[in-house]
C-alpha cells in the first residue's frame, strides 16, 4: 500500500479581512511564515508523501491560483470543486480518486491547508503512527490534539476505551464528539482529558468509502459517479454535509489518536500572535515593520512599511490601498466590522 | 498707505512625519482643512490684502512648490531665502521689499503659513485693528492670543500699561516676553492675564526698519543690501537671529493687542484633534477613513482607505508606502521615534 495526502484548501473565510478575499483566501496568504499556508502545508507533508500522491481539493475559482502556487503538483492533483458541498463529499471524492489512481487499500492523510503546526517533526511522526493504526485496525482515525488552553473555539473529542495490539499506538475509541463549548465547559473538558478535534483524519480509501456507503446517504448515492471520475455530476448530485456529521458521528469504526505538535487553526488575526515568531517585545510581524516602544502587536505589512510607536496589543494590516487598525480583542469579531462598512470598502478585492 | 501681507513659510519641521519631509513641509500639507495650510493662509488674508501685495518668504528649495500652489501670486512675490537665517532677516528683507515696491509707511501684516485659525472673520478684524494701531502709534504691534489652556508649548507676553487714544484699540505696552514655561508656571501666567506670543506682528515698513537699524546689528549692517534688492548678498551677510530676540525684546516701541480667534500653532499630530472638524465620535480625519466603535482618533489617510475598529486616542497616518500608528500622547514626541528608526525608513521622501 502507499500513503496519499489530501489537503482541503477550499475556504473563503473573511476572518483575515482586508487581506483575505474570495479570490485570495487565508490558505493562499503568508500568515504564519513568509510563504502561503498551503505551500507550508505541502512542504510539511513532503517527507511523508511525494508530490505525485498529494491531492489538493479547492474551489474551482481558486484552482488556477493553487496550481500556480504549487508548480510541483500535477494539474490533475488539484481538484476543483464546482461548488462547496462540505467536507464529506470532498473527502469521498478524494478517496475514490485515490482508489482509482492507486489501490483501494492505500492510506490517506487528510489535512487542512490553513493550520499552524509548531512542531513539524512530531506532526509527521503522529501522522505516520495514525497511518499504521488506520491500516491495521481498518478504522477512521482522528488525531485529537492535547489542549494547551480551554479554547471555546474548537470542537472536542472525548476519548473512550483503549484498543489493544502492537499497532494501536495509543489509539482509543471515541466516546463522543462535542461541539464548540462555552468557556466554562471547555475548562472542564480540558481537565477531564478531552482532546481538540483537529480535523486531521487518516484512513484507508476503501474503509472510508465503505463507511460513507453505510452511513452517509447524502453522498453514497453519488459514489458511483466519483468512482467513474465524473466530477461535475458527482458534485451536482451530492447533498452538502460535513464529514464530522455525515460520517464520523455515525460510524462505529472511529478512533482517536492523541497528538501534541503545536497545532492551531489560526482563526483570527489575534491568533497569529500565538503562532508567528515574535520579536523581543512580543510583536508578531510580517513585512517591513518597525516597532518602537510597542509591545505584543500583530502587524501584517503587505504594502509598504509600517511604523509602530508606543502602542500595544493592536492588530495593524496593510495591503495596497487599505489599512486596518484594530485591537487583538476586536479582531476576533471582524464580522461586526464588516457589517458596518460600506460595500465598496468591504468588498475591495 | 497700503496694507501688505508677509507670510513666513520656511519651516522644514519633521513633527508631522511621515507626511512632512524637507521637500514637503507642514505648510504644504492639508493638515487642518483639505487644502494645504499655506493656501488656507493666503485665502484667509485675501479680504484684507490683494495678491499683488502678498509676499511669501520660503526656502529656496520650496520656492517652486510654493509658486505652483499659489498661481495667483506674482513669481517675484515668492521670496526664496538662500539659507535659513531666522525671522529677523526674513522680516527685514520683506520690509525693505515693501518699502521699495510700495511706500516706506505701508503697513505689513506678518503671519506664519502653518497656523490654525478657528474664526477667520475675527482674525481679520484683529489684524485690521492692529494695522490702525501700528500706523498711528508708529509701533511694532504683536497680537497676543487670549489663552484657552495653560499650554507650556508657547511663549507668553505680559501686557503692561494701557496706551491712550482713539486709535489704540485696546493695545498695551509689553511688560515682558516670557519663554516657554513649565506647566505650573503656564497656569499661573494664564491666571495673571498673560497672552500667548502668536508670532503675528503688524508694523509700518519704515518703523520696523528703523528699529532694526537701532537695535539689531546682526541685520542692520546688511540693510543697504536689502534696500538695493540684492537677496543673495543680504542673506550671505546677515547673522541668524529671531525677530523676538533681535528686535522685539530690544525695542521700546512694542505693543500688544489681544486677539481671540481660535489661533493654534498645530505643532503635533495630536494638536490636529483640537483644530480639525471631528465626527460624532470625536475622530478628526482626512481622506477615506471609516471608524467603527472608535473614538477620538486622528487619522490622516493620504494613501488609500483606513479602517479603524475598536480603537481610541490613536494617531494613524498613511502615505504612499508608509503607515504610522501611534498614540496622541506619543505623537507629541516624535523625535524619539525618528532617532530610533533606520535612516532608509525615516528619510523616505
Amino acid at each position: 500500500m502507499s500513503r496519499w495526502a489530501v489537503i482541503l484548501a477550499g475556504g473563503v473565510g473573511s476572518r483575515f479581512w482586508p487581506l483575505s478575499t474570495p479570490k485570495r483566501p487565508k490558505q493562499l496568504l503568508p500568515l504564519i511564515t513568509d510563504t502561503p499556508l498551503l505551500a507550508d502545508t505541502v512542504a510539511r507533508l513532503a517527507e511523508l508523501v511525494p508530490a505525485e500522491r498529494t491531492l489538493v481539493v479547492t474551489n474551482a475559482s481558486l484552482a488556477a491560483a493553487v496550481r500556480e502556487l504549487l508548480p510541483a503538483l500535477l494539474a490533475e492533483n488539484v481538484i476543483a470543486e464546482p461548488r462547496a458541498a462540505g467536507t464529506a463529499p470532498a473527502l469521498a471524492w478524494a478517496a475514490a480518486a485515490v482508489a482509482r489512481r492507486g489501490r483501494a487499500d492505500d492510506v490517506i492523510l487528510n489535512v487542512h491547508a490553513d493550520w499552524a503546526i509548531g512542531d513539524s517533526v512530531e506532526f509527521r511522526a503522529t501522522l505516520a503512527r495514525a497511518a499504521v493504526v488506520a491500516e491495521h485496525e481498518q478504522s477512521l482515525v482522528t488525531v485529537g490534539i492535547v489542549p494547551t488552553r480551554p479554547d471555546p473555539g474548537f470542537g472536542y473529542i472525548e476519548p473512550g476505551e483503549a484498543i489493544g495490539g502492537a499497532d494501536a499506538e495509543g489509539a482509543r475509541r471515541v466516546a463522543r464528539f462535542a461541539e464548540k463549548p462555552s468557556r466554562d465547559v471547555a475548562a472542564k473538558m480540558v481537565a477531564d482529558g478531552f482532546l481538540w478535534n483537529s480535523g486531521i483524519f487518516v484512513w484507508r480509501a476503501d474503509v472510508f468509502l465503505a463507511e460513507v456507503r453505510a452511513h452517509t446517504p447524502e453522498v453514497a448515492s453519488a459514489l458511483a459517479l466519483a468512482e467513474s471520475g465524473d466530477l461535475a455530476a458527482f458534485f451536482a448530485s451530492v447533498k452538502s454535509i460535513s464529514v464530522d456529521e455525515g460520517v464520523l458521528e455515525r460510524s462505529s469504526r472511529v478512533l482517536v489518536l492523541p497528538g501534541d505538535f503545536g497545532w492551531d487553526d489560526v482563526g483570527t488575526w489575534a491568533a497569529l500572535h500565538r503562532v508567528r515568531a515574535r520579536d523581543g517585545a512580543g510583536n508578531a510581524t510580517y513585512g517591513d515593520v518597525h516597532s518602537v516602544f510597542s509591545t505584543n502587536n500583530v502587524v501584517h505589512a503587505e504594502a509598504g512599511s509600517v511604523v509602530l510607536y508606543g502602542v500595544d496589543d493592536l492588530v495593524v494590516v496593510t495591503r495596497d490601498g487599505m489599512t486596518l487598525v484594530t485591537t487583538k480583542d476586536r479582531a476576533a469579531e471582524l464580522k461586526l466590522l464588516l457589517d458596518a462598512l460600506p460595500a465598496r470598502v468591504r468588498d475591495r478585492s
